[in-house]
């Protein structure tokens, strides 16, 4: 806890550890009556919390916690019927479940660096293991969900702390592999 | 210097240092003939070293050095004739040089946080003494612009010694102040 603020359940009291024996699991949403099971197969990559205004997150959270997998990997497994995307517009397809609002899935299907990946939510996997959090991005767009800018200093050094670097946007890795990508649809650098 | 990568001339051997002194000068472009003069009244503000692809940089160099004024500080001495806007979509209304190609000011006059600031060029100055830069902006952009990705890890370290922390979007301080305007629009936060 930042003072009164929550940045997630799941890191509030230290980021958890992945395993290496994690292979993949079952995402399951909040529904009590008949749940979404999605299952995804191999871990996620680029985990991460995330301070946008988009990206679900648990009652109460400041930042959500959203990896990546191949879109190859996610399989609906059950209760396909209560999916829908909440933004048709947005970069993201988020797959959300109409009965709790949990996103369950996220493809990019546009041309983007990121097409061919979904987002997911990590934090309903049905078993523990999964590659931890490695960093904070879009962490000022938390003031846009109401936080109070006199506490953005507290909550950098928190997340800096927890050893999740905080970004205003992706974490440099991410912005070059970006740039990396527009550069060679640009022709500026060679594909 | 790294490696064969020229940041930007003013900055290779160490950031400039300003003067309590300085308050304000003249802005001239490069032309020999008839050269393009702008009076600046006071220093500038959030000085910085900046990757993006529009902004107006010397030959040779991977950063523009750019900060910002007050619009009504901003006077237009000598051959303003010569100006015109780069990108009249931008939000940037950049006003370059026919002859040379510099950018002598850029008002941002479209609803923004930035609006009734206008981005100069301080190596412009015709004197010294300016509010040296203090972050790096838009740092992955270079590699838009045809920098090596291979080169980044070495920037950002040559960038962190220089006392000009690098980001891929603009400083913390400058998201949350953008954060905080829009989420006082919104009605999200009390204005």
């Amino acid at each position: 806890m930042t003072g009164t603020v929550s940045l997630h359940p799941l890191i509030d009291n230290g980021v958890p550890q992945g395993s290496q024996d994690f292979n993949g699991g079952i995402l399951v949403c909040e529904c009590t009556d008949r749940p979404v099971k999605v299952r995804v197969d191999g871990d996620v990559a680029h985990n991460h919390a995330c301070g946008c205004t988009k990206c679900w997150k648990p009652a109460g959270a400041t930042f959500s916690i959203v990896a990546v997998v191949a879109h190859d990997k996610i399989t609906v497994l059950e209760n396909g019927d209560k999916l829908e995307v909440v933004d048709k517009s947005a970069l993201i397809q988020r797959h959300a479940c109409k009965g709790c609002g949990v996103h369950m899935y996220g493809p990019v299907v546009r041309e983007h660096p990121f097409q061919g990946l979904d987002f997911i939510h990590p934090e309903r996997f049905d078993t523990d293991g999964w590659a931890p959090p490695g960093f904070a991005a879009f962490v000022s767009s938390i003031i846009e969900a109401g936080t109070d800018p006199a506490d953005m200093d507290a909550i950098r050094q928190r997340l800096s702390a927890l050893g999740l670097p905080p970004f205003d946007c992706l974490s440099p890795g991410l912005m070059d592999y970006i740039a990396t990508w527009t550069a060679k649809k640009s022709g500026v650098l060679k594909s």
